[in-house]
């Protein structure tokens, strides 16, 4: 009960920071930002040496990729510091004003973007996610509270201390940053009922941290459950430009959300393009599962269950499928796909058009690979995340996606007359 | 049984409806919008006897305030067949292209805004929150599932069926348009797990129906609980206009969720402008409850308690408090409002500023009535609700806040190079 008294007292002073955080000159904002990365920097080695037992108690009980991920190294550690150099080098968004109208009883009626409030992070794994979310919820003015994975808590304990030590130096509000380094789970479904102190639950993780979040909090949670991204090759792409995106989408980095799980291709042009394209991806070791159509123009290929349409491999395993045109690529993608990303190659406007317009993912794209679904492609400088969800935020959420609006209204007197 | 495993059909038509809708021809929707509008009057006398036949039901057992917000006439009809002609008129949000930016390597990333997909309201009272919903979710090329208050199910069958007998023949997909008329309350909280089907909840009526629906839903849930408005009269105020302010703010229609509750004044004009303002009050038969401070300077009184800071009267109670200054009306709303609508009286840029920056509700006011607060008054032709979260959309929810947005990339071949 003392642990939960402190996570109370906790609660009530991100509160009252996310208050005057609404209300803070900009420049300290960004002042706190560039000395967080510089901190970052000189606390090199306090933070790998903190990593370092991480690592230790990981070894064994870890993949070797999830050791890779929890790793840190100098380039890792300087990578960490230029996105806050980025992120404070991007306009602030608290306080723009947008949308204005003028009524005609004289009422100018716009809104003014303002930070969400209290935000709690539910993460895992990757030690950068720490110092991206609280270079994200400061520029845009929101109170933190972090709670990272069990196998990387003396790494995210070193560099919240050297960020936290920056944001009070430059006169940041206390109850701003705030991590629970606890290990207790129970503390994360306390958290997730606090609606009172906390708006916004973002879970980043696999399924079951997502599941479990969802299923227990009182709180709005936006997430991603899966990337099940599509690229859907048209009868008039150009078939050279069609086969480095397939080969980018899919080998570039397998194990990420955004890299693609099911090859499309318009019938007419398959016999042409199936057999170079299968032959490129045996060359990078990726395991075929194709439908009938394509197992008769490829030998060899494994068949596709029905299962496989829906499967997120993150693996070098693609599904292929030879479809009739653009309308059964989109009627595919609305069954199979996860709303996250999906590409068309094609040289037809009217083609891309209604690919644009039908597929509803938060990431539709035309002639490029999937694989730039990302905050720091997009411009955003670094990503709390990707929302799968449909309201609020969609896709790469920034610092803009970390805001919420107020409506402002400027009158000389105006009364309501009637209704 | 067997009702579930209609539900079950309606569930899945709405969906395929709502990718359908996303790509319709607005001229289509906005043809069913103004044939709605003419059946709604053509129908006049079905809806009127069909409403009668709720109304009998409701005597004795609904207040008299409820069974004036019941009935219907024929000038209340022609003002719901005029909302769907304001709405038809509106701007068409869906295919809006927003915020693009070149990137470096090429890649042009922007916005396109979308439906949201299928939305379920549940709501209380009102008949012609059934012609509003319908109205403005069409518009927005979104499927919606009504499902209204026991009291008013034969007037709620009545105008749907006017309007969806439009809605057919003027070719909008079948499945877009749906009523649970069934009693069973069951199937309430069965919708609100079928997060598969349906995208987002809105509930519309008193706190014990918003709260049924929060507790149970698996999607998510837009709301407003309730309205603790406040005024602030600054020191600079002008006190004419700020007693006409307060007026309306409190009396011109004290049971709705924009009117005022708590009127809090500057100190240092308290003396001259308390006294008066209460006596007009008293004129309007307002009961006052007050600080210690408002009690010393208005004889009989009767004193606010803690929990009149809280309370939502919705009637004609009003809690007066003197305070210090700007500051300290902020303090007061952030910690006894509920961030609806505040409003401050003022002729001073400073303390104006200060409170739009500061206080954290969905509408803020400079000189005009919190009344205001309301879609059609915003210019959005109807509401389908006022958001007092503040995710997704807050204040009056309109056709633009019934959409959410997706990310469009152009690319020319592009593939990432790293990371």
């Amino acid at each position: 009960m003392a642990g939960r008294k402190k996570i109370d007292a906790m609660l009530v002073s991100a509160r009252s920071a996310a208050r005057a955080m609404a209300c803070i000159d900009k420049r300290l904002k960004n002042a706190a930002l560039e000395l967080m990365a510089r901190n970052l920097l000189s606390s090199r080695k306090k933070i790998m040496s903190a990593n370092g037992k991480d690592i230790k108690r990981a070894e064994g009980r870890l993949s070797r990729a999830m050791i890779d991920r929890l790793s840190l190294n100098t380039s890792r550690i300087e990578g960490m510091a230029q996105s806050l150099h980025e992120i404070a080098r991007l306009n602030d968004p608290v306080g723009e004003m947008l949308d204005f109208v003028k009524r005609p009883n004289g009422l100018v009626i716009g809104k003014m973007r303002v930070p969400i409030g209290v935000i709690f992070i539910v993460y895992e794994a990757r030690p950068n996610v720490t110092s991206d979310c609280i270079g994200l919820c400061l520029k845009s003015g929101n109170s933190v509270i972090l709670r990272g994975g069990s196998e990387a808590l003396e790494s995210n304990k070193a560099i919240f201390e050297a960020m936290d030590d920056a944001a009070r130096s430059r006169g940041i509000p206390r109850g701003t940053l705030n991590m629970v380094a606890d290990k207790d789970r129970s503390i994360v479904d306390y958290l997730l009922k606090q609606n009172r102190f906390i708006d916004l639950v973002i879970p980043r993780g696999g399924e079951s941290l997502i599941n479990a979040v969802t299923r227990v909090s009182r709180i709005p949670v936006i997430k991603h459950y899966k990337g099940v991204c599509h690229t859907y090759v048209d009868a008039s792409a150009d078939l050279g430009m069609a086969e480095r995106i397939c080969l980018n989408a899919k080998v570039q980095r397998p194990g990420v959300c955004n890299a693609m799980e099911t090859l499309l291709v318009h019938r007419s042009i398959a016999g042409r393009f199936l057999p170079k394209m299968i032959a490129v991806y045996k060359k990078y070791g990726v395991e075929i599962r194709g439908c009938p159509v394509t197992r008769k123009i490829v030998a060899g290929v494994k068949p596709a269950s029905e299962l496989d349409w829906y499967t997120e491999y993150l693996d070098l395993i693609l599904s292929v499928r030879v479809v009739s045109g653009t309308s059964e690529a989109i009627e595919h993608i609305a069954t199979y796909g996860s709303q996250h990303s999906d590409a068309i190659v094609t040289e037809d406007e009217r083609s891309a058009a209604a690919f644009l317009r039908c597929v509803d993912s938060a990431c539709v794209y035309v002639n490029a690979s999937t694989r730039f679904t990302d905050g720091n492609q997009f411009g955003k400088g670094a990503e709390i995340g990707i929302s799968t969800d449909k309201l609020h935020a969609r896709g790469p959420m920034g610092v803009e996606e970390l805001t919420t609006y107020k409506y402002i209204i400027l009158g000389n007197g105006q009364i309501r007359k009637q209704g």
